[in-house]
């Protein structure tokens, strides 16, 4: 909808600050060892035919390898069902536990693409607020009270899209024992694990694992920068076997054996991507990361009418909350959001897309030099629509 | 479940006669044109990023403009929808057209995915025969007398599978004109396109777009030997209109929206591997597989129990008869390949699991060697089990 209200006649090249994909920028580029796994998968002439709907065991224990090691529990290959990118592990997970009186808990703000899953399945969703004053820590009393029998699981997403906060060590517990007392599921969306660059270091949900059963969620997509590659998992931790018990482990593999399947060729390279990329590969995107969040951040300290209460941590974007009060002819986030884009080709995600009205989430993970102009446009915009004094 | 009944103690090779997917054997290779595709397209490093979920628009125009070329009308690239493999463009088009009251009419014998999606979605399927007597023709007048005002489109599945048949032009006219009359939609599974070595040649449905409209799906599965690969379309021909009208095509691209994509790479590498793969390659290929059809029917001739009452003429499989009548102890056609895998390590699909009761599907499409092979213990095993004079 944006895209359709750039001015064409703008000779400027548009600056993307709307979705989480910085592939196309140069200093963005992923690693050649993953491009050389491909390579190799599809010249070696394995991996043309039809795999298992879970994916082959190669990359299944690759996966179960490359999250162990953060892991105080060793996973198994069979803890991991290989997916299309993370959108089919959240639609497969989704889909699973639906049922007619079912309710799932999604944050708010959140990745609407949740809502849209469970829409299609007719999945009741009930929000708990994300809190801003809190480095957008769960509102646990909220959850508490959402919940009822019929609730069968809440989904946190850390680090978090869309508020860029990365989760304490003591808040993950305390969010795996309130689930426990409701007796519900927790899946942890980490796509974009490993991303964080503050004062918390990323803790995978599934350390809590021995407190209440955690589905997590993943890919290569965000730390690798290949979201177009399509290779996720879905992976059960459950050291006391409750899912299992529950007909969920047989659920999941028969919603599986009727999708589609990451390409074979892409599974087969997964072994060399997860276990031979180097750490300074990922060191390097996080800090290019880091510097565009600095550059977001301080930026928008001097825009009149925008307010960030909290620094981004971690994943690629931060909300930012509008004041209209200062601006003289802005009347919501969308108004804000399509007449940048027409006047300063500035795409912006207007915050009622995920679910928080008069907000904004800016995606700051590309090139920097980009984003610096894109803050510029931003600024003079701000400044030309606020009241005159 | 057949795999499992293998004798572990049997150190001869298992032949696998039960699953259209040549790719592991070396004849089959695919074309270095393909593989070079996809190398060029990662290596690129263009195409890592999300691509529009109904596919990026060099792919769309590139199936275009390959299944124009045997088409009266030319397709634009707005009419192809990318999808992975040809399971998910059967997995949409069916979900789209379920409501409440609508029901499907399938083939039988099938492919059972159809059935399986359509149950998952909870859309009523009913049967039509395919005549074994008239070259697995599809019988119209069981259409006829199937359709009601609820039934939304009938399938065929063009080179057949599982029956080896190609529909001569005539009949496919024949199809053409009872959907018009039946005002109901043809969906053309055509993933064995050009797969045909009989008297008669591969006609697309969609010759007969002007007549009713054809949703023809398809994929590179097939004709290229890889599977594995996962790209695949969903095209609409539809000259005069009437999917858009009854807002059909909205309801694909709303599907798309909220469903996993192919990899943008591959998508990047399909104008190569559509444009520049030479018809040396699949004559190679279409030689191999009408090679192995002639060992299979000249060896099945032999065989006391087995009868092949339509020689293939496409696709990889025939379907046969089993005579129990001249067996001393077996029960069905499950029974029959239970003890087939038990005893001499083949692998054959019983009837059932594609809708006809004591029959076989036999998957022909292997190195004509070890089909040799498989073919010699198929007799023995039916002379071993053939009742005594």
């Amino acid at each position: 909808m944006l895209l359709s209200k750039l001015d064409q006649s703008d000779t400027r090249p548009v600056i993307p600050l709307g979705h989480g994909d910085p592939s196309a920028f140069p200093c963005f580029r992923t690693t050649q060892i993953a491009e050389d796994a491909i390579v190799d998968s599809i010249r070696s002439a394995k991996f043309n035919g039809y795999g298992p709907t879970v994916g082959i065991l190669p990359a299944r224990r690759a996966v179960a390898e490359y999250l162990s090691q953060d892991l105080p529990n060793k996973l198994s290959p069979d803890d991991v069902f290989l997916t299309l990118g993370c959108t089919q592990a959240i639609q497969t997970i989704v889909t699973v536990l639906t049922n007619p009186k079912a309710n799932i808990l999604l944050p708010k703000p959140g990745f609407p693409y949740y809502e849209a899953i469970a829409k299609s399945c007719q999945l009741e969703v009930r929000h708990f607020d994300l809190l801003p004053d809190k480095d957008w820590e769960v509102d646990l009393d909220s959850v508490n009270a959402l919940a009822d029998e019929n609730t069968v699981a809440m989904v946190i997403i850390n680090p978090g899209n869309p508020c860029g906060n990365v989760f304490t060590h003591q808040h993950l517990q305390k969010v795996a024992e309130t689930a426990k007392k409701l007796g519900i599921l927790v899946i942890s969306d980490e796509v974009y694990d490993h991303i964080a660059f503050g004062k918390n270091p990323f803790v995978p949900m599934a350390t809590f694992a021995s407190i209440t059963p955690i589905i997590t969620l993943g890919s290569i997509s965000k730390r690798w920068i290949v979201p177009g590659w399509r290779l996720g998992w879905l992976v059960i931790n459950d050291p006391n076997g409750i899912l299992k018990q529950h007909g969920i482990i047989d659920c999941i593999t028969a919603y599986l054996n009727i999708s589609s399947d990451a390409p074979t060729f892409i599974q087969g390279a997964a072994p060399d991507i997860l276990a031979k990329t180097k750490e300074d590969f990922f060191l390097k995107i996080v800090n290019i990361i880091k510097e565009d969040a600095n550059i977001c951040i301080e930026g928008i300290q001097d825009i009149p009418g925008i307010i960030c209460p909290s620094k981004p941590e971690g994943s690629m974007f931060v909300m930012v909350k509008l004041d209209l009060s200062v601006f003289e002819d802005i009347k919501d986030d969308v108004d804000f959001c399509v007449k940048l884009a027409k006047e300063e080709s500035v795409i912006i995600l207007p915050g009622i897309s995920v679910g928080l009205n008069n907000w904004l989430r800016v995606t700051f993970a590309i090139e920097p030099s980009v984003l610096e102009e894109g803050i510029k446009r931003l600024k003079k915009f701000c400044q030309r629509h606020s009241k005159k004094p």
